[in-house]
């Protein structure tokens, strides 16, 4: 017998999904309109159902084993226009517009920030705003998780 | 004392890499001209050392249980013009140049051809090339690990 009550509260879509053991997938966010990759988290079947629902991005922290609302902190919320499946389930990607033009808790556009060169990472990209201003003294909220 | 065999043998930059408990990292796969985000697969040091020293992305099949080195099989190799590091340093972001226009073993540019529409993943990404004639017999190179 099907527990009618799952049924209900989960929709088709999430049933799709390949979870990893720990009940999570990876989710990249990318800017819609640069196309630049902002970051990736992680998501569980609520944290994704919340994002679709709010129209913005929700990721499972797990290192506060908790929900977490992108831009709960910051301001810098990722509002979603696409959400999207890769050919194996168990990846999502998210096209977004992100808000403040800043998804790092560094301050930067993008965590991608490092590149290597002659063997080592360089940082690359600048710092659109100083991590205290957006910050202040409360935890970032960016993808350092 | 420092083990000095694995001290010549693996490059510091390796070293700051955040590996989790399998010794794995995500590494995503970028167009460096479109931007067009094309897969997401699995590195270990000794695949992302190659993917380095190479020039082409080498990933760590999680079903195979081997090094997996992109086309293979299928021709489709990804040419690597920069490999990037996040701020938690737990993930990697690979700007290729995707030999033959196809990523996904399934015949499509990207592995993301699925978007959620009223509650349903739809196909919005055409097939460029039918997998048979790819791949034949063999089994798939793409992100089907």
């Amino acid at each position: 017998m099907q527990d009618s009550k799952a049924t209900v509260e989960t929709p088709d879509w999430l049933d799709e999904i390949r979870w990893n053991a720990d009940g999570l997938v990876p989710a990249i966010a990318q800017d819609a309109t640069t196309g630049d990759i902002l970051m990736m988290a992680w998501m569980n079947a609520e944290s994704l159902r919340l994002t679709a629902e709010e129209g913005q991005a929700v990721y499972w922290s797990r290192s506060r084993g908790k929900l977490w609302r992108k831009g709960e902190t910051s301001g810098h919320q990722q509002v979603i226009e696409e959400i999207r499946l890769d050919c194996d389930e168990d990846v999502i990607l998210l096209k977004v517009e992100q808000k403040g033009g800043i998804a790092c808790h560094t301050g930067r556009r993008s965590c991608f920030y490092r590149r290597l060169e002659n063997g080592k990472w360089a940082g690359v990209d600048p710092v659109v705003r100083d991590p205290d201003a957006i910050y202040g003294n409360k935890q970032g909220d960016s993808s350092n998780e």
